[in-house]
């Protein structure tokens, strides 16, 4: 498949896309559409380029953890990836990635590559009960009906999700005590996720606070994700919950889980608040 | 209070020192007491020296953020520290530092500095119910009761524990069904806890596979710490639970908090674990 024909990439690949520009550098152009506001790009999409860039330059498949610094906004157009390989051995190899736009450094990435297997699992936590996704919502379909102004950031016509009406109250004008948030993920046009879709989906939902009323943006500071199986086909089911929301700093937990009810990856961030 | 003279130094203090060598560069005397076995110097204690260093070169106090790459073992003995600043501004700033021993690069850090506030805090994950210190086991004082063979790493000296006896059946010869250990901890010489030692209290546990009755090392890959709040005086309570242990991986969370039961350090590691 060729990597520079839009036409036969899938529409995540073509976002995420990486290629060799002049002198061997990496580069990727950024596509306006995976953004969360304002033209603000979605900091998980961010750490998928920076994902396929570290496994191009590594002897192993999948990007099993990633850290990344966001220094600045990111937003659309053409960006540099500069990737500093680390120790690689048989099992695993470590690199730095950072991804520029023409201003500066925007995200700066620890990144550990390996190649994921299926090997047992010795010890999980089970998948939370969750409706069928053809008895979730589709806000992205229903905004019109929410109670609470919905604004719809460009990254739901790329992502698909149906939220857990347990964790959508608020929509519906009855705020929840709990910073939680529950929904069925997919590519919108329908590619099966893989390690570097899941980056992206481990910072797909709106903020946690968003649950319990307060609907402002929350920059991410710090996100780490974890890969931890491939992932069947089919819809992923993403939970997030914060555990503390203190003096303008909040966290975030992501776990997703295919739709065998396997843990496929685990992420936390550290955000900014908006003070009430 | 002299940074070179180890007489007025706590321990901690001493032993995660970070002064200015020759031509500016930073450097630091790895202690050899900071070990889990081996020789092999722990992954918290690089941190908080890695934490050190990136305060000193912050317009901020304290690490909020701290994103680890473990790339080779550390041993004891000199080590430099090279911090490249990021951007900075009102609220927080951005840094990476490489601590490098003789052989080359120990550990990469993503390092976000703030100053922490008391500020209110809005939503909180409440501590879990545990028996005070004093009703807590000793395992330093007591290994030799053990059911298990217990080796005593070096670090046992540095940071004291008692260990909730929920989560210590394993050393009596009853592993549990949950890789969860939980116990008070604070530094031995009676120093207060601060963020610098939180970062080593975030991965001062036994690997949680302990308290299944695996008792192998499990070398930590990646590390990311927050530290939520300045501590209380006195012990802190550090939970570290696993989520999913698969393929000759596991991830394990940490939660630490002061005893007025707030929260203030969250950490989660990608861990390498020794296959049945």
């Amino acid at each position: 498949m060729p990597q520079n024909d839009d036409r036969v990439l899938s529409d995540f690949d073509a976002a995420t896309a990486v290629r060799r520009g002049e002198g061997g550098a990496l580069v990727a152009d950024l596509h306006p559409g995976w953004e969360v506001g304002g033209g603000i790009l979605n900091g998980g999409y961010l750490l998928s380029v920076a994902g396929r860039a570290a496994v191009l330059e590594s002897p192993h498949a999948h990007p099993v953890a990633m850290s990344a610094s966001y220094l600045r906004a990111g937003a659309a157009g053409p960006a540099g990836l500069a990737v500093t390989p680390g120790p690689a051995g048989r099992t695993l190899a470590h690199s730095t990635v950072v991804l520029s736009d023409s201003k500066g450094p925007v995200v700066t990435v620890q990144a550990t590559t390996a190649t994921l297997g299926d090997g047992e699992v010795e010890y999980s936590t089970p998948m939370p009960q969750v409706p069928a996704p053809e008895q979730c919502l589709d806000m992205a379909a229903n905004a019109h009906l929410a109670a609470v102004p919905m604004h719809l950031p460009g990254l739901t016509a790329h992502v698909q999700s149906r939220l857990d009406p347990a964790t959508a109250t608020w929509a519906m004008g009855q705020p929840s005590e709990e910073p939680v948030l529950r929904a069925w993920v997919r590519l919108a046009d329908g590619r099966p996720a893989d390690p570097l879709a899941l980056l992206t989906f481990a910072d797909v939902l709106p903020p946690t606070s968003f649950a319990t009323g307060r609907m402002g943006w929350a920059p991410t500071v710090q996100l780490q994700v974890l890969v931890r199986a491939l992932p069947a086909p089919g819809w992923c089911l993403v939970e997030a919950r914060a555990t503390e929301i203190a003096d303008g700093w909040s966290d975030e937990d992501y776990r997703v889980w295919d739709s065998t009810g396997r843990l496929v990856a685990q992420s936390r961030q550290l955000a900014r608040t908006a003070r009430r």
